[in-house]
């Protein structure tokens, strides 16, 4: 069996698979990303013994367990270098988890891990060159390039999320102003809409969830949208024309042969975003460009980051001989 | 003997190469791109003969030709597909050469050639992922990824220069808003000028050129600095954070080891636009990221287009076999 666990900035999931990737089982909990590091891998050690009891089996069945973290990862220390929206700078991760779970973990980052799924899972390893483009609290990029996941010289290439598209724009969890993850996450949409109400607009989340919009959740939105809220039908069309925008840097970036959308905000509100992404794109390339790749929300859904955790644990385990 | 030709938005470089690449002679002429793409054909097959002239040479010394061109290249054909700064739409050019010249014609975007010129010459082809900026007329982008070119799907990856990096910036010739040669190309630097003489502001420049700046180059941007022109320094300085922000998207997104710059603007303005180009791109980085790469002007100056049409003629030759 593998594991595979993805990280997220708001919920950790964690998925149980059989030797060629059946899913068995899958539980999920909160990140609480503001307890710091130590409480989060505790809470990864716990979702792995919550999913293996779920699947009815243990810890003994389990030959390699796949992280996703959403930040910069050292593949050689497999510590996490940074994940602004965990606040995490350099932090072990692969050895405080092995030694708690006794079986050999495999850190990667989450966007990269999701492609990787989605490539060998859903698109049968058939496209060549495919970017990952995962929009959630943040909004995690993944590069496959000539048929293999490329990640730079350090690392850490893709990170499309961080890309200025808006030298003006607002300030970003990174610092940087502008960035794509800053006009389009979940994130600015929700922080887009706390302003909105503070000015006096008027939307149903407040009679849903009070003035102080607490907990509120992608699934809040793809409610106000369906009772013709129009505040919050209006910035999440605004999210999907920002998007529109940084991917029409991806095509002419990357050349990719198709684009694949995935995270939370995809699969609450990827109905109402997508059309408008893919029109979009395509009108905003260069006079008398070649026609736009193709742009899906992966199949996988939410689970794309643990299948993906998954296929990299077994590509890894494949590999991988315990030291002396 | 290998020919290298550079054909810009403003003038065409050709020039003549040893079998081990030693520079023999080298022309320039005015592209004239307006008088239509057969007259700028016309061009390169006299600046070809003009080139084997000054060397002493001539075609039948000669094993093949490489011809840059600022465009999407259809590798197979040899059509430019699209070149905006040239005007040029579908336009073939390897079959009309090689019927013209006698000789293998080897056609590529401008960027990819210097970018190759300057790996395999000017670096020792040591690097593994170097980014090549191409900053003049216009600005192309130019990968080299895990060691080769990478040119994406449909032969149309790294066009840096149309990344939009202010959504609400100034238009570009290729139609989008705010795309990075909108802000920092000699074009871009040169209507910020027009617009600032347009509006009363000083400028040697109109004592240099008359009020209505006919044949502006860089070099006269260089004579205003060096006279103390804060017109002139205000917006080349601007040209460079601009370029910055462009560069630092350009880390985040490929994560090179390496960044080499070159181009008229560069050879012209570089002393006084690299050290703010080094330190923003820097600075620009999301908090805690790891040191940035090496940003460089290429040594090859505006010869890099040249060079790299040689290497890229020598680099096809070697595996070449005429038709039956």
């Amino acid at each position: 069996m593998f594991v595979g666990v993805d990280v997220g900035g708001t919920k950790i999931l964690a998925g149980a698979f059989g030797p060629d990737l059946t899913p068995l089982a899958c539980v999920k909990t909160s990140t609480q990303a503001s307890r710091g590091p130590q409480a989060v891998l505790n809470r990864v050690v716990r979702s792995v013994a919550a999913v293996l009891a779920e699947a009815e089996a243990d810890l003994t069945q389990v030959r390699g367990i796949g992280v996703g973290i959403p930040g910069s990862i050292d593949p050689a220390s497999g510590h996490v270098i940074l994940a602004v929206n965990l606040g995490w700078k350099d932090v072990p991760v692969r050895e405080p988890l092995a030694r708690a779970l006794g079986v050999p973990v495999f850190v990667e980052n989450d966007a990269n891990v999701a492609l990787l799924g989605i490539h060998e899972h859903e698109l049968r390893a058939a496209p060549q060159n495919v970017v990952g483009v995962f929009m959630g609290t943040g909004i995690g990029g993944a590069l496959l390039l000539n048929g293999d996941l490329f990640t730079g010289h350090r690392h850490a290439a893709g990170e499309i999320g961080h890309m200025i598209i808006d030298l003006n724009g607002p300030r970003c969890s990174c610092g940087r102003q502008g960035c794509f993850e800053a006009l389009a996450s979940r994130n600015a949409i929700f922080r887009e809409i706390r302003r909105g109400v503070s000015k006096g607009r008027k939307t149903v989340l407040t009679d849903i969830l009070g003035k102080d919009l607490e907990d509120l959740r992608s699934g809040h939105l793809r409610k106000a949208i369906r009772r013709g809220d129009k505040l919050v039908r209006d910035l999440v069309h605004r999210a999907a024309e920002y998007t529109a925008i940084a991917l029409s840097n991806v095509v002419l970036l990357y050349d990719p042969e198709l684009i694949v959308l995935g995270g939370g905000l995809i699969e609450a509100l990827g109905y109402e975003m997508l059309p408008i992404i893919q029109r979009l794109t395509g009108e905003l390339l260069p006079k008398g460009s070649p026609e736009p790749p193709e742009i899906i929300a992966t199949g996988l859904a939410d689970n794309a980051g643990i299948v993906g955790a998954a296929v990299f644990a077994r590509n890894r385990t494949a590999n991988f001989q315990p030291g002396p």
